[in-house]
């Protein structure tokens, strides 16, 4: 691995100084550092370096992103939307693999450097998507680290055979155990969760778990899911996604609920949604609580948003809790980075002299700044390797 | 004014075709028109052709564009932001004219050609804001036009004074009567209304009334504007800005103040907020009620956030109110567009023959792909000439 020197770059947006990165990692960080013998020097002209994004929650098996532009003419159900994905994936032609490099050099051009990706595991396609994006996660190592949930995204019990497909994912080598709106979806939270952390404990992996379910009935399936957390002593690996009820104005129901998650060291995934109840970043993270980010889905059959950028999603981030002030952004910013990089477990994360050269460059004075104008990413590097320059890839997608 | 012919656009992302504009109007659209004798031929390469978008609400005299990054430290109350804003004003260098001239590029750029813009009045500052924004509405008339509201950004009666000024802004050529928050703000609902209806017959000009208030206390000064806009025959002048009120879950509390808006032809003005209860759009749209949206405040001391686009903007309500299906996505288009117009009342909007050529260019297969995308603009038109290229401007900011 070729070592390089950045020079004149301002760690989130401090004083400029430089970096020499060495084998893959941040060897030394120093004003006025020279570049060892056949080192490669790169200009950072002034611009802020931060540790690369990290998209802790989308769903790389399943975008159209370069596609035809899909006409969405689907019904109002969440049943519906689900129904009509799975019915016309191959019909629209939704290659998990080829689908999944996409989104993964489109990641990455936006400065991601770790993904955490639900894919589908449903008795339609079986280990279809599961497959195709370990195909990707493993020829695309080089620009982005990806981990994979496997996900029952038609449900687990409601159609019989998924819980067997969940179990050969999990032995094909998806990272973390999926899991979807106990209540409403399945209508047996007992059944799908101990379904659910019983794989975990089968297989010793984390588990992430969608919960859309609002007000009273998804604080009753959190409830079930901290239960569970304890007695089977998963401390520091559940994460529950999208956790609307954590939005309900009432801290008569969230307050118990937050001191479970604090004491149990839960994650919660948070996309700064600007329609549904959200769970609140600052109150959260106050109590100690890890929170990560992601695009969700990228313009897919549910809908057409999402540019995988990270940055940006900050900025929603921000919106969604009312940040105004700079020190407020910059928790949107640490959400969309050192958080998403402890939920996911990631060693060595971080700018510090001994930590991975994961690192994303963009212009600007402040880091506000950058997240509002969500700056154009000037140079993203991979352990060390500059694999994206002024949004062009060092990798073209299938 | 030079005639123009725009080659091979397609309107509305339809079929591709041409367009004759004369005189700074559409003067004909057909395939294969032929240019006139002398007149410039723009090859629009299929690109999308849309309206101008329609820029209801900002606050032109107060942004920071183009000034140094402004760290945000401002303590939590709606009081501190406006005492803040203010008393730092001329401090931090937030001239009215440079500053409203600067965002009006800006906004230009983003291919607005209309921008209904409010403009502090206060005892602190007198006529500095309303000079300073007419100024620019004079200047840069060949790129935007520009429309004023009289805004009590600190208060009515709270601060002596400031009702006279408001009458001599009008008396200046401001257009449109403003207002603010009658109970929670000003804390005199009937005083305050009053006034402000008393200016809107004294000058025969419209109101459009900032409305934070959310819940009960919103529903109450909303209904108190809807009886005065009966009381003095003021059908189609009356504009409520953010109506937050209308955000609440509750059609007990909401469906008769949306029967009194459709009956009085009150329009409503949303941004589409992530972090507030927002006005539901499609519901408004059914009753028949015009619905407009603006940036609001653009990187000021209230916060960081915003760039003046009109198509972001779209995307916002999309996301705000869940909008998935592409003529859902038109829906938000409709509002940064031909509702605002509607709102504006702007003669000879739209594209159709005859009518004012005021339009932007954008790539994209769709509508809803080129404001999910955020398309470049490619082409600005402002009665008929190209006022911005790929992002260039025809006028330089001061
Ligand atoms: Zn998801
Ligand atoms: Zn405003």
């Amino acid at each position: 691995m070729a070592d390089l020197l950045l020079r004149n770059i301002r760690p989130y947006a401090g004083a400029p100084t430089d970096m020499l990165l060495q084998a893959g990692r941040i060897a030394r960080i120093g004003k006025g550092l020279t570049a060892p013998e056949g080192v490669a020097v790169e200009d950072g002209r002034g611009d802020i370096v931060l540790p690369g994004l990290v998209e802790a929650h989308t769903h790389l098996d399943k975008s159209l992103w370069g596609l035809p532009w899909y006409v969405n003419e689907v019904g109002p159900k969440l049943l519906d939307k689900i129904d009509n994905e799975r019915m016309n994936k191959r019909a629209l032609g939704i290659d998990p693999y080829r689908q999944s490099a996409r989104q993964s050099i489109q990641s990455s051009l936006m400065g991601s450097t770790h993904i955490r990706s639900h894919v589908d595991v449903d008795t339609e396609h079986g280990m279809w998507g599961i497959e195709g994006v370990m195909r990707t996660r493993d020829e695309y190592r080089d620009i982005v680290d990806i981990e994979i949930v496997a996900f029952p995204q038609s449900g687990l019990l409601r159609r019989p055979g998924t819980l067997e497909l969940m179990d050969e994912a999990m032995k094909l080598g998806a990272e973390v155990v999926g899991g979807l709106d106990p209540c409403t979806i399945d209508r047996d939270p007992k059944g799908h969760l101990d379904a659910v952390f019983a794989l975990c404990q089968r297989y010793g992996k984390p588990l992430d778990i969608h919960l859309h379910e609002p007000g009273e009935v998804g604080a009753f399936s959190m409830d079930m899911i901290i239960e569970r957390t304890r007695a089977l002593g998963m401390q520091g690996k559940v994460t529950i996604s999208h956790a609307f009820c954590l939005g309900t104005p009432d801290p008569a129901l969230i307050d118990p609920l937050i001191a479970g998650l604090a004491e149990l060291d839960i994650a919660i995934m948070t996309t700064g949604p600007a329609s549904r109840p959200a769970p609140p970043v600052k109150k959260l993270l106050e109590a100690g609580i890890r929170v990560c980010s992601g695009s969700d889905g990228i313009r897919d059959t549910w809908g057409p948003y999402g540019n995988a950028d990270m940055l940006e999603r900050a900025m929603f981030i921000g919106l969604r809790n009312n940040f105004r002030r700079d020190d407020e952004l910059r928790l949107g910013l640490d959400v969309c980075t050192c958080q998403g990089a402890r939920v996911m477990e990631v060693a060595g994360y971080g700018i510090d002299e001994g930590f991975i050269a994961d690192l994303v460059l963009v212009p600007g004075e402040t880091v506000a700044e950058a997240i509002v104008t969500r700056s154009p990413r000037r140079r993203v590097i991979k352990r060390g390797k500059i694999v994206a320059r002024d949004g062009v890839s060092i990798r073209t997608a299938p």
